[in-house]
């Protein structure tokens, strides 16, 4: 069974919450993937540079100056503090772009509306590799970027990357997708940890969206990890962040 | 044979150069890493962030905030934009920091009068995994990174870096180390592209050095150079980062 654990980035900037993380990343067993966001640590960096940040529904404007931040920020600073984080706890770590061995091939989105920049969306991604590093003992660390195979870096949602991965993995090896976030889970009231609900079938979730248990912004979260495991992935789990390692935290959707 | 390829990090900011140094890094011939350094973009987002740049005897003192900068730059910007680069070339880059899949272990410097901050002294290159990358087809990328193991990264020097690689590699499999620089070898005239010297071996060197044809910079370079035969590397060429791919180019030290 392969692992692949889904993190936002705010984590990272937070010393106590990372280092939760990388001791409960730890306890995972078997083969394990981690893939990152950082969009927050970019607005910081952006701003201290007096770019400004520019969001539409969510998703990043990126423009040249914005590339090379999240470039920095997604391949350079949140990864690598990641990577040696790992390193520490005795984990082999390895962190990757969609550049690197052509991890993530993707195309400059063009057909929306909205022209987003150096946004890519995925046209490919080189399972092979990742399970060849697996295989080596490696634990490969993800930042949420890939790349046009004309030369450019291109910015891709980490949720977006993380479901990618887990579909192309499942192909290949059993998979499950792992995202961590900042609740216990799916919640019937998320203001009281012991309203989890354990789990989560499409049925269910028919239900939930009917009676409004379910809404907002967990409703493509909960739709995206359906596409997942109508793609093959054989388990969904969304929980706390700082539980990944915990098998039975958080709700599992299947 | 190995080709560990070293170039500073000036070329990475100059489209015409990196573009020349890409076309022509992609000529050498069998498996090949790239050392890559970066010391001028890092200055250029340290100053732009009010960082002051703190320079001992040409090396970087590297507090708290700067060791973020050159981890944004060299681990990410410089790094993906050359991965990137030469994936558009049909290489299968891959990029690396020393932490990465334990590259470059080293320890923070606290054994000399000034205090470097986080700058890194390599302990151990962790060769077989670059071999094992090399036998996957793929060509590593390393940036000037290494990390303590701790959790820590460390600033290294590119050219450290690079003798160190190639010293580690030869013990394995027969290894030539290429330092690409600004000139187009060691010269014996350095505004006179014909006073190149094809070669030089310890003897010559002895020589150049009493008679002044080699001073300066020049001196720690060929030592360092020299330093890396005797410890089993097959020969060091020096010559301009922009001809890296033309064997004949530069000065051959054996």
């Amino acid at each position: 069974m392969i692992h692949v654990i889904k993190i936002g980035g705010g984590i990272i900037e937070d010393q106590n919450a990372l280092t939760q993380f990388l001791a409960s990343f730890a306890k995972v067993e078997g083969k394990k993937i981690l893939i990152h966001g950082g969009g927050r640590m970019a607005t910081t960096l952006a701003k201290k540079l007096g770019i400004e940040s520019k969001m539409v529904d969510g998703r990043r404007i990126t423009d040249d100056a914005t590339l090379e931040v999240v470039t920095m920020v997604y391949g350079g600073l949140a990864n690598k503090t990641i990577v040696a984080g790992l390193q520490a706890l005795g984990l082999n770590a390895l962190g990757l772009t969609g550049a690197d061995g052509n991890l993530i091939q993707a195309h400059k989105r063009t057909d929306w509306e909205q022209d987003f920049g150096w946004v890519g969306d995925v046209d490919h991604v080189n399972s092979s590799l990742i399970i060849s590093l697996l295989n080596q003992g490696l634990v490969p660390v993800i930042a949420p970027l890939s790349h046009d195979g004309k030369g450019h870096i291109l910015n891709t949602n980490a949720d977006t990357i993380a479901s990618e991965v887990a579909k192309a993995l499942a192909k290949l090896e059993e998979t499950q997708l792992i995202l961590g976030f900042e609740l216990d889970g799916v919640m019937k009231n998320p203001k009281d940890a012991s309203t989890v609900i354990a789990s989560i079938n499409t049925e269910d979730f028919e239900n939930y969206k009917a009676d409004g248990t379910i809404s907002d912004g967990m409703i493509p979260k909960l739709e995206n990890a359906f596409k997942a495991i109508q793609s093959g992935v054989k388990a969904v789990r969304i929980c706390n962040a700082l539980k990944v390692g915990d098998s039975t935290s958080g709700t599992l959707i299947q």
